[in-house]
């Protein structure tokens, strides 16, 4: 808890003068203001995050969470949960989507078994910080209790200060574990006040009889554990995931260490509202990647008051989207920083229509 | 004319078993089949349009045609038409937006005057083919002659053949054109039949009163030339542009030597309606990159059927948003070529739910 304390306590909200000036130049470039969009809008924001009125990205870490659920005893998943233990080889060896992406993004993968069902993953390359082996089944428990929930955010701080200390600008967050849009469905329903019809959608495979259970598990978790929304700990304990805890931290952590954060997609959002929940200025570090084809995700990107930048239908989590995310991020910065101003061109202003050579 | 039939009669369809063999080893990666959603159809649709099953992207090349546009008389634009060739330098000198982008993208920027106003363009680097110093004020005459139509058309063809010969393997389109959103509007009305309050946009930086005259000038030009939507070279002449034009070939171009081309924003997209009009497979070969936050390019896009992969309220043109998009077409061909499937990487299959080893 005092690592989590001591988090909060350092999350400061962004640097308005190194954006105001940053904004200033943005705004003559040779382009007519605001027309590069959410690229600007990117260049401004790592302004804010940085402190730098030129920021630049330099060293990139995807660090992907892995948990399981207990609830998937309740059929909310097509797939056993032995695929969530068995996916961390390949994300290690380079095989999988994550592995893929990165590698194009120049991003470094760091897997972390924070809650992987059975004893530790023995696999040179994973990191060892399992808190407790899979979630209890929501319907029935707690995912977890409030000490293991610190706990697990915890060795997301710690992650993503290590990645920091090693050079990381840049984080994106990543998810493994086999079930996991149920408890982030349980997530969005408990602090947006949604039903869980409206928050479930079809995850992976997902066909129409594990639906229904999926929503009804859903139902019966909220019911059973009623979390209370306006205590982000809680939630995540009661109805949350390992991972998801760990994401929390991540998001948290980059915060605290003024690095912008790129969120996946419909698990790392989960981690992204609990983050949000309990400590508001956080989302000012957050960058939203792509638009999740999991339905529930525009509800939880438009509570965080987050656009999407990517729609690529996307639903594998991994940190895919977000690792796409980074190259967009760093355009922005390019754009702040090796275009010209019509002055140093002396090419016509636009603006004030005058010809400055 | 010659090189323009010639073009359009090498235009096939798609390589239909080679998409078909992508797409079976799609659904056999390490992932659910379809999660990584527009990645895997960029995949596929690479591997249709090369001919090969393991499609990568080698050399790249944004064209940028500049022209400009008789109808600026009207007040259609609040900037004065000496910017399209005060621009020219800047994109060359690798400093305006497109050459920081392109940069990014690894991507050659090629920069054709193919119908400037006034006399050549004298600036090493700027490829100088002018059809005609800008085009007819299309509220009183048509943009060109339908010779002049296809000259430009034969200009675009031309570069893109010299761009692959050259070892390009996609292509981006670009545009620098001031006042270049009241022609493509009336394009879209054209083939859309739309009325001209349903697709003006602000363009850049269009207040009320431009805006009610663009809008006037749009209802004029159609009214005026009476562009036969059945003849797109017809439409491209009456009511287009010179760049539009030069984009039209290139895309037709780049159909012919089977190689992608990624459409850019609302201009791009105009020459990407005349281009189907003219020769509807060409669509096969275009991949949308971005949604433009000028209006009419939604509807644009829906009518060619396209889905852009960008939401980034970018509406700068000059091939800025088509080059974003060359990264994610790579990371399509890299989700195909170095993702390893369930078998190879001997984890459990999620769909027959069988341990391979």
């Amino acid at each position: 808890m005092e690592l989590l304390d001591k988090t909060l306590q350092s999350i400061a909200g962004l640097n308005e003068s190194a954006m105001k000036e940053a904004r200033e130049r943005l705004d003559n470039l040779l382009k007519p203001p605001g027309s590069l969009g959410v690229l600007e809008e990117l260049a401004e924001q790592m302004a804010g995050i940085t402190g730098h009125t030129r920021p630049t990205v330099g060293g990139k870490s995807v660090i992907v969470m892995a948990g399981d659920h207990g609830v998937v005893e309740e059929g909310v998943s097509v797939a056993p949960q032995e695929i969530t233990r068995q996916m961390l080889p390949a994300f290690i060896r380079g095989f999988a989507g994550i592995s893929v992406l990165a590698r194009q993004a120049g991003a470094k993968v760091v897997v972390v078994d924070v809650g992987v069902a059975g004893g530790p993953v023995d696999m040179p390359g994973v990191v060892s910080r399992k808190v407790r082996p899979g979630t209890g089944n929501i319907t029935r428990e707690p995912a977890m209790t409030r000490e293991e929930a610190v706990q697990a955010v915890e060795v997301g701080i710690e992650m993503v200060m290590a990645e920091v200390g090693q050079g990381a600008t840049i984080i994106a967050t990543g998810d493994m574990g086999i079930g996991n849009t149920t408890p982030s469905s349980a997530i969005l329903a408990a602090f947006g006040n949604y039903s869980a019809e409206e928050v479930t959608g079809r995850g992976t495979l997902v066909n129409d009889d594990v639906m229904a259970k999926k929503t009804a598990a859903i139902a019966t978790a909220l019911q059973i554990n009623k979390p209370d929304s306006a205590d982000g700990l809680d939630v995540l304990a009661k109805v949350g995931g390992l991972e998801i805890a760990g994401l929390t931290g991540v998001i948290l952590g980059a915060a605290a260490s003024r690095v912008p954060v790129i969120i996946d997609g419909f698990i790392s959002t989960a981690a992204g509202v609990v983050a949000a929940a309990i400590k508001p200025e956080c989302k000012e570090y957050m960058i939203a990647s792509h638009l999740s084809a999991e339905s529930g995700h525009k509800l939880m990107l438009e509570y965080l008051g987050l656009k999407p930048m990517l729609h690529m239908d996307m639903r594998l989590g991994e940190g895919t989207g977000a690792v796409l995310g980074m190259n967009l991020v760093d355009a922005g910065c390019r754009i702040l920083n090796e275009m010209a101003t019509f002055a140093e061109a002396n090419v016509m202003d636009l603006e004030e229509d005058r010809i400055l050579k």
